[in-house]
Parts: structure tokens; sequence; C-alpha cells
């Protein structure tokens, strides 16, 4: 089981990663194409493309259907990051040990790279559902361009941004993670789902898994912070405190945010065992996430 | 037939200045809403929305289809100067009389609320797209995706950025306009070909004319900058001078820049009579963008 987990990975892994070489390839004007370039290959875990395609097998679907929307995903990640990084937001320097898009290209470049990956994102995918002139598809890129939106990442990192410094409540905290860091994660299950041909009531379900593992991963991140090593991580720790950032862990202590990591965790593993034997991939990639060290 | 068209024009305007609203409505998290609606109201002529419904009609399409396309069509123009006006870019402090975005905002929500009407711009589209299940929305949606990003505006205004204060010749200068100013209206016409059921020869047309027109605009952009007054066109004269800007009359002379303004206007109004007597609001709105004062 492990050895064939680790064959499936890398096969995806493989197939998101040659065609964002393909959708991203050099052309005219080049300097926009190397800036996108540049952070889209920085390194990324590839999780949201990963669970694109994952999603899209456990409801039976065929993944190379998929991979379109998985990449574009990952473009979205990617614009969102840039974006955060600029002067304008985070201002900061490094991301994955590497000098940050507009340290590199300069903040109207890295502007423009962020726009033209997001733009890139639903060109790719109406590409896609023109070429493919199927509904399942135009709902897939819908999902993705709600959820990383008004219903989703957008609204999570805006309420983020304007909470910064000030005193924020549980539910305050609930939003901004489940918009900012769960959208996105949300959006990858459930436009896999679609591709897959899910039926509404494993839509729901898929919601439901998303919106665990993307609570999870947060709170795991958070945890992580605080008790990993830089050279581990491959980013500084204790930077949550340091920005005076309310985390999962600040604001329910250490032994709240460890167990319930561990129950979200094992909720979504079970509610993924329930879509049955096709979702064993999908379910052994999120038992791994749980016990993920960087 | 003057007095027909200002109602037709009006209440084209009136749909699409309700629906922005509808569509902008205040909601959780409230600044963002406020940020993107006070750049949408700004003033703007509404020029690519009246283009996308008035293709729709010359094409024998039902125009109340096209509404939320010609909306998303001026959230992505907004988008854009919204981030060309950033200190990233531009670094303008007024646009149409009023403080830039991120003037009245600060940096960080005038970058998010660029991102926020791209992002909602596709959301629009692909809600209605979902919502009517027909291929010719999500084509029209393809279309503005493409022609927004890495085969129009986007692209274009790289180029621009990337040239600034530099020496460019006339196929640079061609390729700017082309894409930065001409990738919206050609968009424009397109996606209102398409949601009005145009076949592929009139879709041909639709691109030819938009080109015309997107370039004809720029150029009566550049001579109106160096001919008008700061009362008249509400920004400063002389612009495109100070800021060392080469325009289609500093590379070619105010004769050549005028009197191919007026051929290519002359042959975009040809074109759209071809369309027959189903485009005559086209026409007459083509006509009178040639004579516009601002």
């Amino acid at each position: 089981m492990m050895m064939d987990f680790k064959v499936e990975l890398n096969s995806r892994l493989e197939l998101v990663e040659n065609r964002l070489h393909e959708l991203l390839e050099p052309r005219m004007p080049e300097i926009i194409y190397e800036a996108m370039g540049y952070s889209v290959f920085a390194g990324g875990k590839r999780l949201r493309p990963i669970l694109v395609m994952a999603a899209c097998s456990a409801c039976g679907g065929d993944e190379s259907e998929a991979l379109d929307f998985a990449c574009a995903l990952e473009m979205i990640h990617t614009y969102s990051l840039i974006h955060d990084d600029l002067p304008a937001l985070d201002n900061d320097d490094y991301r994955r040990g590497k000098l940050t898009n507009h340290k590199q290209f300069g903040d109207g470049i890295a502007l423009l790279a962020g726009d033209g990956l997001l733009t890139l994102a639903f060109e790719t995918m109406l590409k896609a559902a023109v070429e493919r002139g199927e509904q399942r598809f135009t709902r897939a890129a819908e999902t993705i361009a709600r959820l990383s939106g008004s219903q989703g990442m957008l609204v999570g990192q805006v309420v983020d941004v304007v909470s910064e410094g000030k005193q924020i409540d549980s539910s305050m905290l609930d939003y901004i993670h489940n918009n900012k860091t769960g959208g996105l994660i949300k959006a990858a299950l459930i436009a896999g789902g679609y591709i897959g041909g899910a039926d509404e009531a494993t839509l729901s379900l898929l919601e439901v898994i998303g919106a665990d593992m993307g609570l999870a991963f947060q709170i795991k991140d958070d945890i992580l912070d605080v008790t990993s090593t830089t050279e581990v991580l491959g980013k500084p720790v204790f930077s949550d405190e340091k920005n005076h950032k309310v985390t999962y862990v600040s604001m329910y202590g250490m032994d709240k945010a460890q167990s319930d990591y561990e129950l979200l965790s094992k909720r979504a593993v079970d509610n993924i065992i329930c879509l049955g034997d096709r979702a064993s991939f999908l379910a052994e990639y999120a038992k791994r996430l749980i016990n993920r060290i960087k």
C-alpha cells in the first residue's frame, strides 16, 4: 500500500508539473511568464491540484479531464501568495527560502504576475470547458470562482487584513480560516467531484470534507509555527507571534489545537472512506497530510 | 432617430447601472464592497457593457441574457484601472476627478478590491453560464478571459509597463494598443455575439470591428490629451507628454493620427452596417463615439 501510494502520488505530481510547464511556457512578453513561473515553480506541495485529481477519481471520473482545473487552482493559490507578499500587504522578502516575487521582479511586475495567474487560471478552465462542451466543467469553474472570491479566499483575506493587530473573537478567526484557507481546499474537492460526475449528496459530503481538511491544515500550520524549526519548515518559526497574529494555538491553547486537529483530521478521513474503494488514494493522502512535518 | 437613440442608450445604461448595484450590493466584509463600488460607480462611460448588449442584439439575441457579461466586463475594466493606479505601477492620486482607490482606502484594500472585481467578474459570468446551461455563455466567458489576459489587456499592459521611458517602435505601439485597449473592446463585441447566437463569419467580423474601434478609441484619447482642456476631460491634459509616454500622436503626428482615426472609425461603422438592420443601435453608438469630446 505504502509503495503503491507513493507511485500514485508521484505520477499525479508529474502530470501536474508537466501541465503547469506547458500552460506557463515562455512566450511574448517573456518577463511576465518568467515572473509567473518563478512563483509557481518555487516548490509548493501541490496540495490543491492533488485534491482536485483525487476527488475526481474518488467519484469515478477520469482524472485527465481534471488536470487543467488542478493546475488552475494552483495558479490561483500562487497569485494569492504573490499579492499577499507585496508591500501593500505583508511586505515579505522571502517565501520558501527564495526572494518573493516583487523582490525579484519589482512591485509592478509582481502585481501583474498575480493578475496574470488569476486570469490565466480562468482562461485555462474556460478553454477546457469549451473544448469538452459539457456543463460539469462549467460548474467546476463556477465553484472555483466563487470559493476563490466572494464566498471564500478573497473575503477571508480581507477580514484577515482588516483585523490585523486587533483583538478578534473566535467566530472571526473561524471566518478567516474557513474562507482564507478553507476556500480553495473546498473548491478543489467540489470541482474534482463535479468533473468526476458526483451526485448532489456526494458534492455536499465533499464540501464537509473540504471544510474539515481546510481547518485541520490551518491548525497544523499554526502548531508547526511554534513547534518546528526554521530548517525543517523552510521559513522562520514563531512568525505568527512576531507578527502579533491571532492563531488557532494562541486563541485556544496548544492542547485544544492538537485535539481539534486530530478530531477534524479523523472525521475527514472517515468521510472520505464513505466514498468507497475508489477513494482509497484520497483517504491515504489525507492521512499523510495529518502527519506532515512541514 | 436621434431621440430614439438616446432613449435606447439610456435604457441600457439604466439596466447596467441597476445590475452592477445588485452585483456589488454591500455585504460582509463591507469594506471590500465599499472599495469595489467606489471605483465601479466613479462615473465611467460604460462603453464596454453597452458594446456587449448592442452586439448581442445586433446578432438577433436577447440583451437581457447579456447583462451579466456586460457588467462583468465593466468589473474587469475597473480592476485594471485600480491596479494601474497603485504605487507599484502609475502611482496616480486622482482618476475622474476623485481620489484613486488606494488614496481613499489604502494600498492593501485597493489591491484586494482589484483582485475582488476580477474574481467577481468570473463568478458572475460562470453563475450565469451554469444557470442558463448553454455553451454559448461558456464561450462568451472564455473569450472575455482570453482577451483580458494572455491574448489581450494583461499582456498589453505588461509591454506598456516595461517599455515606459524607452524608445519604442511602431510595431510595439501597435501591440500595446491592440491588446491593452483593444482587448476588452474586442471581447465586448465577440462575447455579445456569442450570446446573441452569431455564426463564425459574424464573430470574425465582430473581431475586426472591435480591433478598429479599439484603436480608434485609443487614438482619440491621445488626440484629446493634446487638444482638449482639463475641465472637459475631467483629467489633466498633456499628461502623456509629462509622463514621457509614446502615443499615436507623438509617433505619427497629429495629421496622420486624425486621418487614421477617421478611417478606422468609418470602416468600423461600415462593417457594423453589414450586420443589418438589427445593428442600427450599435452603428449609431459607434458613430457617436467618433465625435466624442471626452
